[in-house]
């Protein structure tokens, strides 16, 4: 009995991820999988497990006084200051797995005590200004979709939600190739208006190439502020590599930077905006990158390998060939893999069989998609010298162009998913790292040991950014749920792999940031001098601590309040 | 009477570039143009104007105490610490214009006091550490190669010159493409090694794909914290693309970066210590990509437009094109086609004619040259593109792929001219801005328009880094000397080309960093905000401001200070 309803103002409209209406529901292969692997039953449909039906109900009035709230709307306006139970709730959290447990356990908590929609850049100083004054918290709130704890109101506040006014793209520069926005506007508002730019340099429209899978709920200043990475960026870049200019308010005031595409005027201040994650001051414009929008120029590459290792090395050699890069390029490992011809199908089917004799055994092989955009001959050209590299490690071509144009025509579905096997007590979560080409393989063994140490436990491991020095590695695991132990369960079965990861020489995040999460290994994986410099960075720019406060980087742990803050 | 020899402890042995052995005469037809244009006489090369062939001798003894050099001399060795005059003098001053004219006057000024050559990174942290506490200031000094003042000892102190044992290739990273190197190596020391680095992974070897023109006597350190471009940078990326960690000694401790080529994991440091400019700490390491090195592929191609207009708007075209980026790419304005046309002997010959004919007029038509590394393949495809785009605006092919490897043998060779032309009393300067495509052609005439001015000046002007969203600007002045008054009158020239070159929208520095001589005009360019958290960022680093002191980047400009610095 999936929910397929539920009231406009409950804790599931909260949780349930993208558009009230799209639901995906697992598929039979998979469902029969949970059932046999991991005791899913029956009944488990018939009862969803702690669905969150429930009407929004708050017990506490906003601890912000009154006259505070005042002020607030002399700022921007009376009907951009909200203090519903409703607002402060879903502006309490994201999308993080215990922010879900939250919702389901219908106590959210800590919560904002105001929401606040800026309508301008003006607006935003002058909240800034006066939550400096007042040394009131401020976190800075865009698309809702940190899986990094990165909105938990540690010490409640203000929510500046930059979605409601300042969403707008300012211009499109056609000689420069690029566009100025504002931070607020959605993937999907952001994406269209570009593709019909349509003018006689660019017929086609412009694209913006940044597609991570929260694209089409995720905001263009979300992306930014935490580094993000999307599925086209081995080709276009992480946003890091697109941002040309900024501007930025801090309690010290506003900062702006140039768009030239490089210079050699000192230390580069828009990485201290990126990555910063609401700790030190609002963004509140971005010039960015564009390319011309040709999606019928894309070509599409499929591989099947009979082993891991190969895999990974001809990713590596095609990174490194010196002919240019696919723009989307995945790698599974043989577990995902496995799975994907599960539910797609295709185990124990004639090719099924056709392909083990061949020696692409279950267990064992490994697919590898691609994509190439921007020139026709250019994406021709490199898939060309890809397929010769995947031959020579005994690759043969699988499926042509049908599993990536799948892969683009489902790319934003999967976090959809998460709530249906939650539903059924199955907790799915993923974590992501970034690492050297020469560290994959035993950092790849060691944390999927670790994983799958607890017992049923599935673990699809995939890389789907890589450059010529390394790669990512985004582990998906999935594992029947506690019900009366969701959240120590989860903390300790989700430590112990991040502990790997940090054993095993990944990085902390290759995607989208630290948060809360991730802050209390963020200390020793920086070493002691850059903390301290981030710290001193953090004190000049915000010396009430007003932004973002409370472990975000953990630039405000101290002592044990650092210790308490994680099961580590 | 050119001067081919002088003793190895003279002043012309500090000014003049390189190989002392290697010289470089003015062509025929170049003197043949400054006789006619500047005045230049016969008489001028008689008597080389201040040659600077005495011997340095200074009148002035170190202003450190005894004390202070013996504990010095404790921590790196007796041998590792110097305080003759010689070397007092080659390392108080780098490449400037003004630093050459100090020499000629034989009157250097200020001066370190002592040079200290540190072995090994522990070497690093004691003496940073020594100078902190005695507040002693502290210059890092690699190739000297420095054309910002960017090593003026305002404070005296120390150089600290990492040249001599700090010079080693540590590891060479096949799997991960990379390198891990110290900073003091020189560029054809740490290159020749890649190249010689030959494997069955890459049997011709790698290479480093960075090459400024100042490559043969400037340091990978050096490189690094100016944010160096270099001839390919268009393919290779500049410094900033090429740094995966790093380490780096501060007063208030070690940074070490992790080297993920990618991660996001808060505010990205490296950013900070790149363009530091040796006002933060001391690089003692550095990782950075390399790639293979196939010097067999490079593909060349070479076109002549009838203009700039169209010329600038091919390379953007190209740069936008989708279909990836040359490796070398310049593209030169009318008048510095026109002096190559003089200087390589084709004015006036039948070929000149035809072209004339054919509409590409001198005055008006323009060079294009590039060329593609890595895969071959690619490189045809690269420039069959290039090629179409450039037709369709109006070129022609020219001299196939003669200019383009002309370019690549003599690329070095053109600082060594300088000191030739001064000799016979002519001026001869460059000035390097970032520009966004937009803005190159108000940029380029504004800026050459001030240059004109002067009666009688040359300004050659190419663009030689580009980008999708923008390129660089690259003036070359050349005029008559005053020798009567060569300081203030070089001094207010320069100055009104860099006022024009922030009044049309350029940036202060495209190439190799700010130094003291941009200084004056980085506040402002910077803006309040930005530049207050530089100087925190600097307090709390460099708490006693021991590191590069007295103006690099502004950072300790205080009132009159800053107004006295320069003319502007």
């Amino acid at each position: 009995m999936a929910i397929r309803s539920f009231a406009k103002n409950s804790y599931r409209s909260i949780l349930k991820w993208g558009d009230p209406h799209h639901f995906e529901e697992p598929k039979k292969r998979l469902i029969k999988y949970l059932k046999k692997n991991m005791g899913v039953t029956e009944e488990d449909f018939k009862n969803p497990h702690l669905p969150g039906l429930d009407k929004v109900k708050l017990d506490k009035l906003p601890a912000l006084p009154e006259s505070d709230i005042s002020a607030l709307k002399g700022i921007v306006g009376q009907g951009n200051v909200d203090t519903s139970d409703y607002e402060r709730v879903k502006h309490s959290l994201g999308f993080t797995y215990l922010d879900i447990v939250k919702l389901r356990l219908e106590k959210v908590e800590p919560l904002v005590d105001v929401v606040v929609y800026p309508r301008n850049e003006d607006d935003v100083i002058a909240v800034v200004k006066f939550c400096n004054e007042r040394k009131i918290a401020l976190i800075p709130f865009g698309g809702r979709s940190s899986v990094t704890r990165g909105l938990e109101p540690i010490k409640g506040g203000i929510s500046l939600d930059l979605t409601r006014h300042m969403n707008q793209v300012k211009k499109v520069n056609e000689i420069n190739c690029s566009v100025t926005v504002e931070p607020g506007i959605i993937g999907p508002a952001y994406e269209d208006y570009l593709n019909n730019y349509k003018t006689p340099l660019s017929p086609g429209g412009y694209t913006n190439g940044h597609f991570p899978q929260s694209f089409e709920y995720s905001t263009v200043g979300g992306w930014v502020v935490t580094r993000g990475a999307g599925g086209l960026s081995t080709g276009y870049g992480k946003i890091e590599d697109m941002v040309l200019g900024l501007r930025f308010v801090t309690p010290q005031g506003l900062i702006v930077t140039k768009d030239f595409p490089r210079a050699a005027t000192g230390p580069d201040l828009r990485h201290l905006v990126m990555g910063s994650e609401g700790t030190l001051g609002v963004l509140t414009e971005v010039t960015l990158k564009i390319w011309k929008f040709q999606p019928e120029n894309r070509v599409y590459f499929s591989f099947l390998f009979k082993d891991w290792e190969e895999c990974v090395i001809s990713m590596r050699e095609i990174m490194q060939g010196g002919f240019g890069f696919p723009h989307m390029f995945r790698i599974s490992d043989p577990e995902e893999t496995s799975i994907a011809f599960v539910t797609e199908g295709i185990s124990d089917t004639p090719i099924d069989k056709g392909l083990k004799m061949l020696g692409y055994k279950d267990g064992k092989r490994c697919l590898m998609l691609g994509s190439i955009e921007g020139d026709k001959d250019a994406g021709h050209l490199i898939k060309k010298k890809a397929k010769a590299i995947a031959k020579k490690h005994g690759a043969i071509s699988f499926f042509g162009s049908i599993a990536v144009k799948a892969w683009y025509k489902h790319r934003y579905n999967d976090p959809y998913l998460r709530e249906e096997l939650m539903d059924i007590k199955v907790m799915t979560d993923t974590l992501e790292t970034a690492c050297t080409w020469e560290d994959i393989p035993r950092l790849w063994a060691g944390v999927k040991k670790v994983v799958k140490a607890r017992p049923s436990s599935i673990c699809m491991v995939h890389a789907s950014h890589c450059y010529e020095n390394g790669a990512n590695l985004y582990f998906i695991f999935i594992s029947r749920m506690k019900p009366d132990d969701m959240i120590d369960d989860f903390e300790k079965y989700h430590t112990s792999i991040i502990n790997a990861i940090e054993q095993f020489g990944g990085g902390l995040s290759h995607p989208h940031g630290i948060g809360r999460m991730m802050a209390p290994w963020y200390e020793e994986y920086m070493g002691e001098t850059s903390m301290n410099l981030l710290r001193a960075i953090k004190a000049y720019l915000d010396p009430n601590n007003i932004m973002n406060p409370g472990g975000t980087l953990g630039l405000d742990f101290t002592g044990e309040r650092r210790k308490a803050f994680s099961a580590k």
